[in-house]
């Protein structure tokens, strides 16, 4: 007998037939005798819908209340499951967020769980019951609703998974698991049988949309086993579990392609100590989050500063910076936002030379210029024009040996 | 400074445009300085949209689970008119019914309301916010969400009314008061301007949708005084009170009219003790409510029980009766499904002779035949063929004086 959490993603719950389907595979693992515990996102489009009718109400809705709004949709369809599975003549018991004992800081659309009480689940289990838990959502400590960003489901599941100690978290999404690339971009991408927390991290950063970046987090510092799988296959998908002896002979994993990333360029900045402090003080204060930071030294005491942030900060980022740029007595500010970031991942970098040379003459050989580089220890980041981004990916995919045979 | 709870139900906040016209009638009292309590009903259509889904479901939708699903109808309405609130600049707070600290049995579909703890309104309110309840919903000891019945916003209203001392209880809706009779029958019809507990409750249980039963019995209970009111203007509507002096001055306050009945009849059923529990008791055990109950006697030891009961009912209780009628040896079983139950209602009944006379007589006059006959202390009801109900309405609203001037 296990103890598994099953979470299943919006296109999984996209209406009653999707949701009839979910009770199907909810039932085969309660029928085999394993203890069930599902966690549901919102049916697919109705989040954006609740945004949507938020935007009619307030250009800047209240976050508190968004988030009591938005709630709504998980509450939606845990209610759906448990009546399906009820009238199929088994035992379920839908569950909030608070309900469920997940309690969250005071965070309203991005916050973080503070610990889970888990002994209404344990006591709903004990009994027979299948747990279905609304994802997305916990309270504060006072009682009021919070919800827990895009894709906040993935960490309910994998939160709860930890707090109940459950055998595994299986995430069903309308992808059958992680692949090395985008199949979309690179039709010879493979599927990735087994990764570590830390690749998997990577890859959800530079935009691997496939988990919450905070749901692997969440895995990694408490040690859940996690599958990602599809919700309409009975094909196994990918195991996200700690660093393993095998996996380090694999030196790249994965590569990934992120378009969604604009440049920002002060040219001839006067290059004093403190400088930097003033460029990106005044965007932390506004809550823009800087991606990578180069800067080259020029001669003359001039200094060239370039940073990336995302698309959506990129106006705000941009007004910010010309301010700036006055302010300390910058030239120039140029600005680049048809680029994309390309990176390579793998454990095996820790122990394995040469890789960013094969990146760097892979990208080379295609006459394709690299803009910005930055590096982690298992991750090289090059940025390039957008429209080589698909050829880059595709040749780096054959350079490192990742095509399917 | 008064402390008032006004509620709004389904059309008044059907869109984002209602629900701002909320707000604006909202702000007029706060702005005189009057502590705020709004609680609103999900906006028009929602539910239906909601039990549709739950009908894909599962053909009986678990109570508790369809409790979940319902309740997000209110908490949508109350998280946007906080946030309109919040984006004119003032303070709000919405507050689920777990939160507004309304405490109810365990009766899903129906819960009624066991007690409220309003220190969380209190505190806001003191805080200078307004509140903002999700009606229609509270939770039972174990923290389900369980929903009072159709209409149950009004008990919310008035519940949290009683709870808070509240100085008035303004429903809000589509109407502009209480009418003599339905102003769409007889044209004639006029607004009352002060109608008792007692009156309202005959007329709310007669038909007349303005407010739900229970949150009239409710305010009689506690003595909350109820303003019936539209939210479309900014006339006075219908005060429900306490009985007084100056109303039983009128003999016959209104005239109802309830075509959601249908009637059965057993005939010929031996006249013997206990016949009445054997017909009833199954009917009972079902669930069904019987209303008027009939028994003539005939000859020779039989005797004909009628009785009526709503149409959503009527299927499963004539097929109850049939069985029934074989078990006890009754004749026969009649239904009759195109019936009306014209009723005049009055407090001033208790103290004047000649209200039944007197129907009896309009009645006969307009050639209308008395198929059941039922009173209370402050009502006379008469079952009569549907096709006349209106004529009905109509003779009797003259024959009473109630015609507008």
């Amino acid at each position: 007998m296990a103890l598994r959490i099953q979470k299943y993603g919006g296109t999984s719950v996209a209406d009653i037939d999707c949701i009839n389907n979910v009770a199907d595979r909810v039932l085969k693992g309660h029928e085999q005798g394993d203890q069930m515990v599902v966690v549901l996102s919102a049916m697919a489009g109705v989040t954006d819908k609740l945004l949507t009718l938020a935007g009619q109400a307030s250009k800047r809705p209240d976050k508190r209340e968004l988030d009591v709004l938005l709630a709504t949709g998980e509450q939606t369809t845990a209610a759906l499951l448990s009546m399906i599975l009820k009238d199929r003549g088994y035992h379920a018991q839908s569950f909030l967020g608070f309900q469920a004992g997940i309690r969250t800081d005071k965070k309203s659309g991005k916050a973080r769980i503070l610990n889970i009480d888990c002994q209404q689940i344990k006591q709903a289990l004990n009994n027979g019951s299948i747990a279905v838990i609304a994802g997305f959502q916990g309270a504060d400590n006072e009682g009021s609703i919070t919800t827990l960003g895009r894709g906040g489901s993935d960490t309910s599941a994998v939160a709860i998974a930890s707090a109940l100690k459950a055998d595994v978290c299986e995430i069903f999404t309308d992808v059958d698991g992680v692949y090395t690339t985008d199949p979309r971009i690179c039709s010879a991408a493979k599927k990735i049988k087994k990764i570590s927390y830390e690749e998997m991290l990577e890859m959800a950063i530079l935009g691997a949309k496939v988990l919450q970046i905070r749901s692997v987090e969440f895995a990694k510092k408490y040690n859940v086993p996690v599958h990602v799988r599809s919700s309409f296959s009975e094909e196994e998908g990918t195991m996200v579990v700690n660093e393993s002896s095998d996996m380090e002979s694999v030196v790249v994993s994965g590569i990934t392609c992120d378009l969604n990333e604009s440049r920002i360029t002060l040219k001839k900045v006067p290059d004093q100590p403190g400088t930097s402090a003033k460029i990106f003080s005044p965007l932390a204060e506004a809550e823009i989050m800087v991606d990578m930071i180069i800067q080259n030294t020029r001669s003359g005491g001039e200094t060239d500063v370039t940073f990336t942030v995302t698309k959506d900060d990129f106006i705000k980022a941009k007004e910010i910076s010309e301010q700036v740029a006055k302010e300390i007595g910058a030239k120039e500010v140029l600005t680049a936002e048809g680029i994309a970031k390309v990176s390579v991942i793998g454990l095996g970098m820790k122990s394995h030379s040469g890789v960013a040379a094969t990146m760097f003459k892979t990208l080379a050989s295609e006459n394709i210029n690299i803009r910005l580089i930055s590096t982690s220890e298992i991750r090289i980041s090059c940025v390039i024009l957008a429209k080589y981004a698909e050829l880059a990916v595709r040749s780096l995919h054959t350079a490192f040996g990742l095509d399917q045979k």
